[in-house]
C-alpha cells in the first residue's frame, strides 16, 4: 500500500470511530484516538481524563478564559499547550507510517499534505440518539441533549483551532452519512478508495 | 433496479453536471435539468433563458423584492410561480420513475421520500477556476470571480427556497469533492451505491 492517511471527523453517536477502527483493520494500519492521548499522558504528566476533555472541548475566545485556568505552560493555556504537542505528534506520525486517524483536527492539522483523505461522517439526530443509548448507555440526560452539546463542543473546539467550519462538505474529501450506508457500507467505500488510489 | 432517484447538487465548476449526466447513462436513466426547464417553457410560455435565470437565482427576502417583479401569478412573484411549477413536475416525476436530477433544490423538494440518494459535489476554486476556462472558455470576468458569483447566488437561491444552508454536509447522504477523485471515480463511487442498494 502506498502511504496513506485517513482522518475521520464526526458527529457524536454517528459511529465515526467505529468506522476509523474497521478501516485500519481492514487496511492493516493502526488507528490513532486515545491511543495519542495515552502518549501524551506519560509525556506530559497529566492524566488522561484530563486531556481527552482539552483535547475535545477547546476554551471559548473569551479574554478572561485564560483567567480561569489554572496552569499556564510557556505562556500558553494548557488546552493550547497539549493541542500543540498533540499537532507536533501527529505530524511526525505522517512523516513515517500509513494509519488512520479519528477527531483531533487533523484533516487541518494534515493540510499541507498530500496523501490525506479527508472524511466526515454524520447522520441524522433520530439515528444517533439510537446508537448512543445502545453503546453507552441511558443517562439522565435525554440522548437528545448529550448530542446537542457534544456537537456544539465538537464545533467550537474545531473552529477554535482551525478557524473552519465544522461540517462544512468543502473542508472534506468525502463525507457520509452512516444511516444511509450502514457501518459497514461507509468502511467499504473508504477501503475502495484506498485501493483504487493504490491500482494509479 | 429499485426505482431511485439521485440528486445533485454541485459547485459550478466541480464537474457535477457531467457527474449527474455519466451516472445516468451507465444506470439507463433520465437525467434531469435543462429538460425541465424546457418543459415548464412549454407549459407556461416564458422564455427558456428566462426560467432558467430565474430557476438559479432567487430574488432576496427584501420587502421590496415584489415591487420590482414586472409580472405577479396568483400573488407569487413569477420567481416563485416557476420554482412551485418545477417543484410540482419534479415530485410527479418522482412518483413514476428512477433518474438523475442536477440543481433545483431537488434534494429538499424530494426530502419525505425514502428512495433518495442525496449527492454535492465540490472542488478547490484553482481546479475549478481551471474547469470553467476549459469548458465554458474565458471571458472578460477572472473566473474566480465567475465562481464566487455563481455559487452566491446558488447559496442564496437554496436558502430561500429551502431555509437550509448550501454545502452543509448534513443536507447530503454523500459528499465528494471531484478534484480528489476524478469525474470518472465520483460516477463509480455513485452507481456503486445503488448496484449495492439494489442487492439488498
Amino acid at each position: 500500500m502506498k502511504k496513506t492517511i485517513i482522518t475521520i471527523s464526526r458527529e457524536f453517536g454517528s459511529g465515526g470511530r467505529t468506522i476509523g477502527k474497521n478501516v485500519a483493520e481492514k487496511l492493516g494500519i493502526p488507528c490513532y484516538d486515545k491511543e495519542l492521548i495515552e502518549e501524551l499522558a506519560q509525556t506530559t504528566g497529566f492524566s488522561k481524563k484530563y486531556i481527552e476533555e482539552q483535547g475535545e472541548y477547546a476554551p471559548t475566545k473569551s479574554p478572561f478564559s485564560y483567567a480561569f485556568v489554572g496552569r499556564n505552560i510557556d505562556g500558553m493555556s494548557v488546552g493550547d499547550y497539549l493541542w500543540n504537542e498533540q499537532r507536533k505528534k501527529i505530524l511526525e506520525l505522517a512523516e513515517k507510517e500509513s494509519f488512520v486517524i479519528v477527531g483531533r483536527c487533523a484533516d487541518y492539522i494534515l493540510r499541507e499534505r498530500e496523501d490525506v483523505l479527508n472524511v466526515f461522517v454524520h447522520a441524522p439526530v433520530a439515528e444517533r440518539a439510537k446508537r448512543i443509548v445502545e453503546v453507552y448507555g441511558e443517562t439522565a440526560v435525554a440522548p437528545e441533549k448529550r448530542l446537542r452539546d457534544k456537537d456544539k463542543k465538537r464545533a467550537i473546539n474545531y473552529h477554535y483551532y482551525t478557524e473552519q467550519e465544522w461540517g462544512r462538505a468543502q473542508n472534506y474529501h468525502l463525507t457520509l452519512d452512516s444511516s444511509a450506508f450502514g457501518i459497514e457500507g461507509c468502511v467499504d467505500m473508504i477501503c475502495n478508495i484506498v485501493k483504487r488510489e493504490n491500482e494509479n
